[in-house]
């Protein structure tokens, strides 16, 4: 398995050369010891920093989906859903674009961290954003065949989706006991799904289930597309790299308001119907998709879907003390699937060291 | 990793030491390869062996429940259960003498597989016997706390219960991988068995709950204490061990018919209430007890709960296809987590030796 330790080092070498906050250092050739990303050796500074992001995404997509239910019980939305999405793209632009004015103020303007950039660099940008809105705009027809909460237990297919994609266009190696315990979170996450109507999915027709592959796998492309563009230039500075990623975010969610809420917007208004909530909604959204993107520099797509599966048993628990739900046994059996699967995940890593 | 070789190493001489047909050899101690109880290398006696005992035991438990399923459609149970259990003991019996005489005329007496026995050695075979006894004796005050679908889910901490007696008792060693693999083995059967009433085990008072955990560790304890009773003489004839084993059976259950129905076997007779399914149900059972005796010398117990979970799964596949059963969503979620877990338990075998 020398070839496999020599991979991993190269790729922890990538994700030190580039740092959010400007304070890149000079270790770029520290040997890396193979149990440091199970281990978590202290000092070993990719390894605090993957776990970082890794942590803020599990927090803000739980307390995203808390907010979802805390909307819904205050009223219906009232706001259009493709303004809000377009705001999401904005403030996540400004963002970006204040974190770098922060570091060229410390570190100057630097080849890695100029915002200007070739057609070269930039062509690629546009297609999650694309392909994100394709996606967006299928889901409108899926509920022809499929309910909510059916809808809610086909999309682990992205899980799916996301290894098979991840590992067919990335390149990157799973051993056969991360495969397991891939195959694990997706049926512990639906487990921890079910309810009493779970089984009308079984009846849903051919073309529902067709639409429901076919959007897994435009979400689990996009995904893994946005990871090869991140890592395809590794010491460009991921702001940079988030804000044109998220100017076309923005233009194509403007293209979606012109088609679906157009009519609306003219009427009554782009802010009709925002409350505080939709505006913690935006700001949380706005958070979480820079944490996706951060997971995607310096952690890889099986780490976003790992915490963003932990996040929503965590939001389950939450919901039990601020909402007053029950969970049911069906939930604590897949929680303990997804919490070995987790185990299983981090130990296939170090196991495969050892072959 | 080398003292753990060492240690498989042992107890597959130990297994190879006894044979049921009289067909032992003179290959005790041949090398073991690590590797050979995974891949199945050709010629692997012991792991032929071991196979074809697990194989008839997934099978012999699967129709088992089928024959159930048939026995409940057919209309209530009509015989005392308590002479049906003793009729498997005393058929039990009767086929380990049939194979032992067998024995006796192709290889004569030996001091392995001659019938007369020490104090010392017959003095253990009562206790499994009695621990089953005291467990059927709880089962009937369970029901006043749990209903029959709780106690089957309940009923999955068997598993839990025989991984970790087998090791403390036995202090056989697991992997983390395979321990990992029995908690999975754990939730994906219970899993499997979710309907949409299975949230009220939740409910379960305390003493419930607390007699189902004590029924669950003696049952292990039992399962854990025959087996070891067979291994401690590995080269004693397996159909001696069981023809002891089975007349403590045999006693245990004619006290059971002393205490519980008495009156019913004096007014009605012996064999009230007996059809063709009940004679098949006692030749079934008959056999699965002699194949879990055989398991238990020639592989262990955690062979015995992965191969009677499977044919649980078995079961349920079969009956879709003779009583038009509807295989439900958690169905397969279990499933597929059971399917996963026994791969995890091979493979965690394998990457253990590598260690």
């Amino acid at each position: 398995m020398e070839h496999r330790k020599l991979k991993d080092q190269d790729r922890d070498v990538d994700l030190a050369g580039v740092d959010l906050e400007g304070t890149r250092g000079k270790d770029l050739l520290v040997p890396i010891i193979p149990l440091s990303t199970f281990g978590g050796v202290p000092g070993d500074r990719q390894w605090k920093r993957k776990s970082l992001v890794t942590i803020a995404l599990t927090i803000l997509t739980s307390s995203q989906a808390i907010l979802i239910v805390w909307s819904k019980r205050a009223g219906k939305y009232e706001y259009s859903v493709t303004t809000a999405n377009f705001l999401v793209e904005t403030l996540k632009c400004a963002l970006s674009l204040a974190f770098l004015m922060r570091i060229w103020n410390r570190e100057g303007v630097t080849e890695d961290n100029r915002l200007s950039t070739t057609l070269n660099e930039v062509s690629v940008y546009p297609i999650p954003a694309a392909l994100y809105l394709v996606k967006n705009l299928l889901q409108y027809y899926i509920f022809a065949y499929v309910d909510a909460p059916g809808y809610q237990i086909l999309k682990n297919l992205n899980i799916i989706s996301t290894g098979v994609l991840y590992r067919i266009i990335l390149k990157r190696e799973l051993s056969e006991i991360q495969w397991a315990a891939f195959v694990l979170l997706c049926a512990g996450c639906t487990t921890a799904q079910l309810n009493s109507n779970s089984d009308r999915v079984l009846d849903t027709p051919f073309q529902g289930l067709v639409m429901a592959v076919v959007m897994a796998l435009l979400s689990g492309f996009a995904g893994v597309y946005t990871e090869a563009i991140i890592k395809k230039r590794p010491s460009r500075n991921i702001n940079v790299q988030n804000f044109w990623l998220y100017i076309f975010g923005m233009m194509f969610n403007a293209i979606a308001i012109f088609v679906q809420d157009f009519d609306a917007v003219m009427n009554k208004g782009f802010f009709h119907g925002y409350s505080l909530i939709t505006t913690l909604m935006i700001l949380n959204h706005a958070l979480s998709g820079i944490a996706v993107s951060m997971v995607m520099k310096y952690a890889d797509n099986i780490v976003k879907v790992y915490s963003t599966s932990v996040a929503m048993l965590l939001t389950a628990v939450v919901s039990v003390f601020l909402f007053g739900f029950h969970l049911s046994l069906a939930f604590f059996l897949g929680s303990t699937v997804v919490s070995v699967s987790v185990y299983l995940h981090s130990i296939g890593k170090v196991l495969m060291t050892y072959r």
